[in-house]
């Protein structure tokens, strides 16, 4: 198979969210070493102004449903934000990992060129290319949060090494 | 132009590497505004155990000359390790830009299948197709290091956004 906007998207996201379910994995066994509950690491931050573990993960999980749901023009379905523990995060990124496999390469054909007009809560929409969406958005982003989270987990004291992060 | 070895690496690399030198930019004027020198932010880490700032940049950079390198089936530059100040990682950066733009999306035809074969320091080198090795290898990679010295800089009071980030 060549390279497509499939094999780009949905392969790479479902590999990412299993290995951020193994990083978890890691954290709850850190916690539980420590005598410390594992819910802690949810609020954790790098610096007082950017967004917590949490927020990591539901944001990176939100863009690839959003990229796959776009892709392919269907309505990108809604989640509550309202994960509050380890296993409701667990079950968020095994959601985000399923959601994103039910799509099938014929969805996407074609996504390259289709206009991707993504609202912003303030100001004008961003509009791209499908092929510009995921090169320079979707792709970007999902990494920079899940690298972030993964910083988070590393600060924290977590026993994680690069191979955690590729898998 | 549809999706592509060539359109999947180069203008990403290069658009990530000017991204990272506005990063550098504002850096820069932090460090001025604060009266510090800047080239204190070279050394500093997220944790004990992880790389400091330069590294980051140099490991980026080299992971991108390294994939255009391999996919066009060239040998791979040795560039060295010597950066010492803002300066220096600004040329690491417009080096790596320049040099993978060198290269032409004909030099990469095929290269989804072509087999890379990367040398480990310690045990049995890593196998890819061209294509697993960009998508599950390469791009994460250069992700992970430019996320970390991103965050790395926010930490440091830099003040960055994610639009610095995306570009």
């Amino acid at each position: 198979m060549s390279l497509s906007m499939y094999s780009s998207s949905v392969p790479v996201f479902a590999r990412m969210f299993g290995n951020a379910l193994m990083w978890l994995d890691k954290a709850q066994a850190h916690a539980d070493a420590r005598k410390f509950d594992a819910t802690n690491l949810l609020g954790m931050r790098l610096a007082p102004d950017m967004l917590p573990l949490t927020r990591q993960f539901q944001i990176a999980t939100d863009g690839a449903k959003g990229c796959v749901a776009r892709l392919a023009g269907v309505d990108v379905p809604k989640w509550d934000d309202n994960e509050a523990s380890m296993d409701d995060l667990r079950a968020r990124l095994r959601r985000a990992s399923d959601y994103v496999q039910t799509f099938t390469p014929q969805q996407f054909e074609g996504s390259e060129s289709r206009e991707i007009v993504l609202p912003m809560r303030s100001g004008e929409p961003l509009r791209f290319s499908g092929e510009n969406y995921l090169k320079h958005f979707v792709l970007p982003n999902l990494y920079f949060h899940l690298t972030t989270a993964y910083a988070l987990l590393r600060h924290a004291g977590v026993d994680l090494g690069k191979k955690d992060f590729l898998g």
